[in-house]
């Protein structure tokens, strides 16, 4: 039986989302020990990846359940017991056979959140503290960034991907509670490509955004 | 030059505030060695200890500065610098030179926050989740901690304390946006004697609690 499983989980003590040979402290390198602790030997399929100190609030997986795991409430309340208090199980519900959680995902929505003044020690693993904030300016910029670009200029070096091209939906600033937040949805991301556009957002002009978004000039 | 100082930190990956020999993650080892880099070779005298895990938005030092660190505004933002994210200072202010931070303490106020139901990723370092909870049982039980105790029963085992006697002035539970709030106020606590009695009001009745406090029965 195949099922869908949302995932929330505060990445800040982890090396990333993705299983690795170099080390367990993975969410799905952990997530998938405690699985095959429960007899469930299997590759979790994720909608995407996310970078080391990255959190989740909804992240899509899959799995195909072995028969006797039937009783997926007791599977979910079982699995909240035996996970890290930063790793958590919001859902788990039974979909198609055909469900993929990779491929079946329409977009990626990443939200990075800044705040203008002394940091705070209770949020710092939320929200990164900027001294003097241009919303405005980066309400504009961050429009720079919608459509198709080759984001060659926005990913971390040493990254392996085919392709640098990707297709950003809809972006946005918004505030809430204090906190300036800047949403991001794509078909995908580069590893490191929020944080590095975020960089540009709050170091760069809109002139030197589209330099390096047309790989004229890398800052 | 004296100055009072104010801290505030998420204890989490801190062995507890107090400096130890035996290892440097404590939060007052680590603010001592960094304050040594900076030529002040002080110990810092603070108002109290916090546990393994316990935070601080409020704890009040104080040390002596050496005549070449006059500029207190820039020692508190080389200090933020240099600081883990985790710890931050939120003051420093010059007092009277027979100004203590342990011993002019007229009390100190712990509050421990509870919550119903999933527990949540994103705020398990702060909040204890607890299903069940009889909001109205533990508003009265509080009271039962009121005035001077022996708490004996209410302290970690190995603790090498003078007297376990202490003084409780004022106890509340309140709610905050969602979360209950276990208020404790005395001129001292001993060590875990929160946790120990938070955990007696989740799980004994008002009977149970009063064997404790006349140390009649350990549970």
């Amino acid at each position: 039986m195949r099922v869908k499983i949302v995932l929330a989980y505060d990445g800040t003590s982890f090396l990333g989302s993705q299983k690795q040979k170099e080390t367990s402290n993975t969410i799905f390198g952990i997530f998938e020990s405690i699985l095959s602790q429960l007899g469930i030997q299997q590759n979790v399929v994720a909608s995407g990846r996310t970078d080391k100190g990255v959190h989740a609030s909804y992240q899509v997986c899959h799995i195909d359940l072995p028969p006797f795991w039937m009783d997926i409430k007791k599977l979910q309340y079982v699995l909240n017991k035996m996970l890290p208090q930063s790793i958590f199980v919001k859902k788990i519900q039974k979909v198609s056979s055909d469900f993929h959680a990779r491929y079946d995902a329409t977009s990626r929505v990443y939200r990075y959140i800044i705040k203008e003044g002394q940091r705070d020690p209770f949020l710092n693993r939320f929200v990164t503290f900027v001294d003097g904030i241009d919303i405005q300016k980066i309400s504009q910029n961050i429009k720079l960034f919608m459509g198709e670009h080759d984001f060659a200029y926005f990913m971390k070096n040493g990254s392996d991907v085919k392709s640098t091209i990707r297709v950003i939906s809809k972006t946005f600033v918004y505030q809430h509670k204090g906190n300036i937040i800047l949403y991001f949805e794509a078909n995908g991301f580069l590893r490191s490509q929020i944080r590095l556009m975020v960089g540009a957002l709050l170091q760069l002009n809109a002139f030197e955004i589209q330099q390096q978004l047309s790989l004229e000039k890398k800052i």
